[in-house]
């Protein structure tokens, strides 16, 4: 495609029939005639998700009841789909497991982190990250006398020094989409003696990540988003092989012990990534994720993240080509190696225009205060729904059809 | 019937015919040719959630996808559950909520309660309590600067003084089935200044429960027992209503945020018992368990108690009357008042007796080292079930059934 010629609708559906990653699309059911561009916020469904929970309910459940913990392989659910996960983010299987949430794997491995540095004080953090992340690590601080520092993005190499117990970062940014380099701030942190936790919330299954080779400390991600697991799906959690034997987590709940089904009085961590469970595992939503994850087996990773920085390249190359005087600022940088999966949009009247574009079947979502966010998940993400959005947009802001009071009204979530 | 004639199958079979309660057993979709006595480690699946999934996957993830947030009610899911869970436990609806683990909302309260009584440093606990409630404390106590004092279940009225900050038990242990006398003890640990924490997972959904009745502070419990939310359903949280607002829980994730969708860089606790929440609710969890709790929607929760109290008197009685000189020893009270809802038997071969017993088709569970523990789910549990498992305890026991290679191998998880 020439750089000097206007793209077309044409160029994407020829881009659509020689994509080689096309084929996985059909591995999900997506609604009809609908372009989804939220895949960032809950992923689409993989087809084959429903029957096979539908098996775990009607069989495994009503009829094998107790013993499917054993019989139907229940128990390792967790460090089964943390071994699925560890593969698409660098690790080895046995350093990553599935539970709770991202909030509250965040909360061990930052309590874990500030404990294997008794002597350091300082939580350093990322001004403008997720804020879940801001406010679990306010959280640990106060549990454990340490201080949240949070700086901004620019500032994180400098502000790391002596003090720093752990650094806490979110890979890529979920409001901006900016990325970090993980490598090189992970080591960065290690002169200075940190540790690092990353967030890879908006990272993990949107591109190949190198946890092992940044030689990363620490890593919390979600379920939901890239990977596929269905609302609210259980987060994963990664320790790096060094560490885990040194790691106390404080949720010392009966399925982090060493030996569960002993019902011994006293608290002993299992010797391995196990130490990081807490209570009983969500099995419905640990073997969805699980099964999610199986549309994963065959797709190579780097020929993803190409297809992922082809589809974010091509929408700012046709915002900037279609929405030229209609008050949009591009907030995702444009240099793909410092870029997710997701493009922003900034707009003075960013919540009614998103609501226009659902309207019109396109699903994106907004970000307060004014940001317009859309993900690009090269599974099932067609090159012609990014020319449809931009057209889509163009018309919604050219005729002002964002300006009624059905898209004015806040919903509750957005 | 009367207490001098010997027990026969027949009286079981009148007390089916005559029980009121016996068309509930319908509800659910049991195995057949099997008698299921473990409900209190993992309930029976109510026949209509399988329906109730497959539509939230298809229609409200597939197709719906990030809007069902919204418009398939997913978001006030935790509030819709805890409010059905509140009738069940003698709480209002808005001071219930579904969320997490049972474990992880044990830290949540210990720690709040710390938080409200800085100057007391003791947690009081039970020896013998379910270990994850120990360890959790333990964690607690650890985190916070406190002690953690374990004391034998008789010394626990003698142990409460003002250096007490938070009384945390189970209502009814579960292990020997012995049930605590909750407004007694409460209205105790309140004379001397304590808070109290129940934790009911043995005990919700198996009699009625009267929290407010009992002026109880915090409680706590398990949506896969009793309640039959499926495998490693999300647990609920209880916070009496005058202490909501005085509620710090350590775990400050975002959905416990007064404003989650502003996305504001300081943590600010919700007005209400949402202060609960951490992360993003584990939506296939919560509203299978919303759908399994329709099961109690009109069950008269004396006449529950009632059958229930008859299947486990009745199983002393026949344990009394057929088991004599075969090793087993009652380890539940027999008084119903000092009871949950379960019988714990001792045998030196529990293990294997046990695994003789699920061999034949009938289940209950063990628990180390030595107790056959068997669950009587009055909603699914047959009058004749309490006959046909005591007859074949009989049986192996006389023929020494038990001692088999397949049933002495101990598996993982029993």
């Amino acid at each position: 495609m020439s750089s000097s010629a206007p793209l077309t609708r044409d160029d994407f559906v020829r881009l659509d029939n020689e994509d080689g990653m096309g084929q996985f699309r059909a591995r999900f059911d997506l609604p009809p005639n609908e372009i989804y561009l939220d895949g960032n916020s809950l992923g689409a469904m993989p087809a084959h998700v429903p029957a096979r929970i539908d098996t775990v309910m009607r069989k495994e459940w009503a009829h094998g009841l107790i013993r499917s913990w054993n019989d139907a392989d229940w128990y390792p659910a967790p460090q089964r789909t943390g071994g699925k996960i560890a593969r698409l983010i660098g690790a080895q299987a046995h350093e990553v497991i599935v539970a709770d949430s991202t909030s509250i794997n965040l909360f061990k491995v930052l309590v874990a982190a500030t404990r294997m540095q008794p002597s350091r004080k300082v939580i350093l953090a990322e001004r403008g990250n997720f804020p879940t992340d801001v406010y679990i690590a306010d959280g640990v601080a106060e549990l454990t006398g340490c201080e949240l520092r949070c700086v901004e993005p620019d500032a994180v190499l400098d502000a790391l020094d002596e003090s720093v117990s752990i650094l806490s970062l979110t890979h890529v940014n979920f409001k901006s989409g900016r990325r970090y380099d993980m490598a090189a701030i992970t080591a960065r942190a290690h002169e200075v003696g940190a540790l690092v936790v990353w967030d890879l919330c908006h990272s993990a299954g949107a591109m190949p990540i190198e946890l092992n080779g940044a030689n990363a400390d620490f890593a919390v991600g979600c379920g939901y988003k890239y990977l596929n697991g269905g609302p609210g799906a259980p987060a994963f959690v990664f320790v790096a092989e060094r560490h885990i034997a040194q790691v106390r987590q404080p949720l010392t709940g009966w399925h982090g012990h060493a030996k569960p089904f002993d019902f011994s009085h006293d608290y002993a961590p299992h010797a391995t990534i196990d130490r990081m469970l807490v209570g009983t595992a969500p099995q419905l939503g640990v073997l969805a994720l699980e099964a999610a994850l199986e549309v994963f087996e065959d797709v190579d990773m780097q020929a993803l993240r190409t297809k992922s920085v082809a589809l974010c390249d091509l929408f700012i190359q046709l915002c900037d080509q279609e929405l030229q005087g209609l008050g949009i600022e591009l907030r995702t940088p444009r240099d793909a190696e410092q870029r997710g999966s997701q493009v922003s949009l900034a707009h003075a009247d960013a919540y009614p225009v998103m609501q226009a574009l659902i309207a019109r079947g396109i699903v994106g979502d907004f970000r307060a205060p004014d940001i317009l966010r859309f993900g690009f998940t090269p599974l099932y993400t067609r090159y012609q729904d990014v020319w449809e959005c931009v057209a889509a947009l163009r018309e919604i802001l050219e005729r002002k059809e964002w300006d009624r009071p059905e898209f004015l009204a806040r919903k509750s979530v957005t």
